[in-house]
């Protein structure tokens, strides 16, 4: 199976109600890369600014994104188990958010999972305003898991 | 300035679109201690579980509405620093998170606030689904300030 530019951009903007609600755009998809965007409108908190649940929501996806654009679909899946995220400015245009990985990142977790059932793994993201001003940082550890175990 | 129950609560479950899509609802609110709520229904991910940045909703909020109960609301505000959450289990039902503090605790806070000009605290959170297992745990550092500074 072979995901199209438009079903992974699809995947990602429209995966479920919750990220469709926020108007989660996919800027830039590739193996080894991806950028999306969140807009500030529709996603601000009582002072106006972006509210952290949105930061949280955009500065997570990509990490699927990325699983989209770089693993092995057919064998494998990613779960989140924890995120960190530290809230340095008030974000008050549209964000972004990009992250990348080496081809050779991805085959050494995808060995890892082979050998030894699970792999850890952690991606770090900036979250930047229309002026290039980080808002903030998040950390998170996700783990890619063998596709079969989906069906156990 | 005191806030009715019913103003508070409407400003937890509708303070602005972001939280007010997700449905939460304020199960609990008085001086010390809150209890949010937040359904499975229009939350969950593509595997049909409440999707992480709706779970860290929801152990996010819960801050801003023991601010709302405990502090005093004419004097201070509060800002989010930054959250970690670690994910435990898949969240299959509707989830309730809640969070406590003495009235020692928040006198503590606010006098420091008086002599430092900000406090720094953190707030523990476990999310549990229906049956009582916890499937997240949330830690936030938030920092309260005096109101005064919001026109500067």
């Amino acid at each position: 199976m072979e995901l199209s530019y438009d079903e992974i951009k699809l995947f990602i903007e429209k995966p479920f109600a919750f990220v469709e609600r926020m108007g989660i755009q996919a800027l830039e998809l590739k193996p080894g890369y991806v950028k999306l965007a969140a807009p500030l409108e529709g996603n601000g908190n009582h002072i106006g600014s972006m509210y952290a649940g949105a930061l949280f929501t955009l500065a997570e996806m990509p990490a699927g994104a990325l699983y989209l654009t770089t693993f092995d679909v057919t064998r494998y899946y990613p779960i989140v188990k924890e995120v960190h995220i530290r809230f340095r400015r008030p974000a008050r245009t549209d964000i972004t958010a990009a992250i990348s990985m080496t081809a050779e990142q991805a085959r050494e977790i995808q060995k890892v999972v082979e050998q030894e059932g699970k792999a850890d793994f952690t991606l770090e993201i900036e979250l930047l305003d229309a002026g290039g001003t980080v808002v903030a940082v998040g950390k998170g550890v996700y783990q890619l898991r063998p596709m079969a175990e989906i069906s156990v």
